[in-house]
């Protein structure tokens, strides 16, 4: 590799220890830090990530950057690190240093008045800090695009390529299937799921989480979970990934199914490895945060909420949860585990509202951020779009619009990601089901090994190599196509349903 | 205050920022990192280390340094933070940028080595380690001071104002009383203390600890309790103190002794308050190690093994301790976790003993800095010292010169801090008890609150005000004198021996 590479991929590992000294910062923050810390350790991230950034605009990478891109003799690698390095260069270097400490500092303060606000139901102590971080999400958008709608530019930091009209036309696609497809469940008799809510204690729901991670081959040495308000996964070092749960008694497959969720997060971190020269640099992480959902969906929807799956693995969670499911057998378990019902809480949401809860979120956050919506007049936003696309009403802002953590940590234009995740992880699964014909059969037999082989060497591997829709149509043929998605309901909720 | 003061103090508290980050991450790395995180988390401490030392170095602080130095305005606690910004100040320049990185990163590898090299009892492992520290030591050494021996500029930098002469006077004093002792001791009869060998579940100790941790009044809000290899207590932030014990099963006062020891180091680092404007500055940090060990020692046995201390905690935890402490009585139980023995695990040693543990380390660690023994040799000098001190065979090397992290870790010259400490903290309880005449009275209601807010306004809250010595001096009224713990001793173990 020419020296000039080599000096831009160390400086690039050393603005990632940063970034990795910041989530070891934030993950203590979220499990063991005692309360009155709070403080000084907002102070320490803003310390931290105003580092990060300072390394990450160095001008010394620019300068490389500008040699590098001279050259004609690169591999293909190189170049696609060369992309990357550059995109992120120019992205950082429009931040402001005050901006990107100030933002670490609110977003740590943010984070954890969400918490108590969450905790008490009272939206009035969370909204100063909301209106602070749309303040600086704005502030961020102008300094990155000035031109751009600032809504879109956001939307870019976590899929790139991406921007609200297309979202939008994606969206109302997968809109008026989720429609059709909810149309034909509740016209069908409801599966029931009354002992799903059988109490569960947390030390036996601990055990399923460790076993099912044993099952789905978690290593230990790389990775770990805890206990947290909001299940999350996060990157503390190259091998050193970890994941969390959070634990109801009266309703364990949130925990079992956040911990499946979780861990496919933490395989494509994990399997993260373009070439050994760019490991620890910005080629070595992910495509995007659609991309990275759909591996977190996959594993817990389409692997962790079939047949398959569970013909091997039921036996064993039936016997940890002592009495909760006593005369409970396989078919009924795999049938109320994909109960489909409206519901107010995103995250215990179905595989077939949840796009609903993401719609409502997409277009709040879009008025939010352009100003068309008052932090103020959020409750009432929400609750009247919970009404429209759910039919719902909800109770309390704990239950509506303080349910999520993202918009706390300043992570505007983030949501869609999830939906995104949904459809491209059907189109990743058929096109694996074509190279791996017995995938099912194998997991029959408690082997999901093959299936996480496949999706580390095509879609964990490259990282960045790729824009999401370029890795998409790399992996699949063709692009982004939501008729996936569709059709995997379809066929699932067929057989469940009976229809 | 001045704007310079005010910009020396802002200043000083972001390199503490740093220092506290370095801290969290050398909690996590003992508490719950994965193994396979270990190396990249060397280079992250590395980095904070290096990033830390630069801010100390800061020529922008000899700047002020020296415009303030010329000010004939300045109040007592200006002064003395003066005095300790600028001993710290020249120690840290002396250092180069490149040793206080690698003594970082080699430091977390060591470690690391050494909680294997223990466990396997495999010395070999972790000899090359320990060669490294000592190198590295012995660079340090020169570069802070060519002209003294290299363990007298080692030990100053734990005691500062040591040195080995001045040392080995005070344990030549204590080396004989506690021979003295000892012989009446193992003259008289010896006490039972067979039923402390009985099983206690670690969750029966983790609630005594909790439970002895309120009794305290240990704030949750601004520390924690966790499970390390070896008991330690760590600033993670001003609010932010956190201590660690670890579990025998067949001994359970190991883990209850050892919570209350690292409950005195949280105390003191909770108290440390010398004046609102220096919060966060060195100022605000211990007077020595030696000062520190005095609040963990004396919490530790001469409250913590006390008559008075179990008249009231001892029902309840003979209660949690299930079926461990059946038909033993107050008396018997003091009598038993005070019993007097030469044995091989300095942390497990008695309050008698202790003492030569620490003569032993202090003249073992004197010969491998001077080189007047070879690392290769440390295991046959280790042996042979116990023989001689304690008259006890060192059966394998995890129960001998492989019991200790301090040493993995660089830090030589620590060790002497902990005989030190016993030596305070009997000088300071013979001036608490005058000033406070009923404390014992007190401590049989279960009222530990007089005692330790004795303690916080007179040797917790000056910080580093006062040179150790100093501090001695105007708490007790005169210098370091071991007849006060030579005192005390005779006194406690002439009521548990009878003699």
């Amino acid at each position: 590799m020419l020296e000039a590479m080599q000096r831009l991929a160390a400086l690039d590992r050393e603005r990632a220890l940063l970034v990795h000294i910041g989530a070891i910062l934030g993950w203590d923050q979220e499990t063991y830090m005692p309360e009155n810390a709070i403080e000084e350790r907002a102070e320490q991230l803003a310390l931290v990530e105003g580092l990060a950034h300072d390394k990450a605009v160095s001008p010394e990478i620019g300068e490389l950057l500008t040699a590098l891109e001279g050259r004609t003799d690169l591999g293909e690698t190189e170049k696609a690190y060369l992309t990357v390095a550059r995109r992120e260069y120019d992205r950082e270097v429009k931040l402001p240093s005050r901006l990107v400490t100030e933002m670490a500092r609110q977003t740590s303060l943010s984070q954890a008045a969400w918490v108590q606000a969450r905790k008490n139901d009272d939206f009035s102590a969370f909204a100063p800090h909301l209106s602070t971080m749309i303040d600086l999400n704005l502030e961020m958008a102008s300094a990155l695009d000035h031109d751009s709608p600032a809504y879109d530019v956001l939307l870019d930091l976590y899929e790139i390529g991406s921007d609200e009209r297309s979202i939008g036309e994606v969206f109302s696609v997968m809109k008026a299937d989720l429609v059709r497809i909810l149309g034909k469940i509740t016209s069908s008799p409801q599966v029931d799921d009354s002992f799903l809510a059988r109490k569960v204690d947390v030390p036996a729901q601990q055990r399923m989480n460790e076993y099912i991670l044993d099952a789905l081959g978690f290593d230990r040495k790389k990775g770990r979970l805890d206990v947290t308000a909001h299940p999350f996964t996060t990157t503390l070092g190259r091998q050193d990934i970890r994941i969390t749960t959070r634990y109801l008694e009266e309703f364990f497959p949130s925990s079992l199914f956040s911990t499946i969720h979780e861990a496919g997060h933490a395989f494509y971190e994990m399997g993260i490895d373009p070439h050994p020269d760019f490991r620890g640099t910005r080629l070595a992480e992910a495509a995007s945060m659609g991309i990275h959902e759909s591996q977190s969906r996959l594993l817990e929807n389409i692997v962790g909420r079939s047949f398959p799956f569970w013909t091997r693995h039921y036996p064993k969670i039936k016997e940890m949860a002592g009495n909760g499911l006593d005369g409970v057998g396989l078919e009924a378990f795999v049938k109320a585990i994909n109960r489909v019902e409206p519901s107010l809480i995103r995250v215990e949401a179905d595989e077939v509202t949840y796009g609903l809860h993401i719609i409502a979120r997409f277009e709040i956050e879009s008025a939010l951020i352009s100003r068309r919506l008052s932090v103020e007049d959020l409750p009432e936003a929400w609750n009247a779009k919970m009404k429209e696309l759910m039919g719902l009403d909800v109770p309390d802002n704990a239950r509506g619009c303080l349910q999520d953590i993202h918009w706390s940590m300043g992570a505007f234009g983030y949501f869609p990601s999830y939906a995104l995740g949904n459809l491209y992880a059907a189109q990743f699964w058929d096109c694996l089901k074509e190279a791996l014909p017995d995938v099912e059969a194998r997991m029959e037999e408690g082997d999901t090994a093959p299936l996480l082989g496949w999706l580390k060497s095509n879609v964990h591997e490259p990282g960045a190599s790729h824009l999401p829709g370029d890795l998409v149509f790399r992996v699949t043929g063709k692009p982004l196509d939501p008729s996936h998605f569709a059709g995997y309901l379809e066929e699932k909720y067929r057989r469940i349903y009976g229809w």
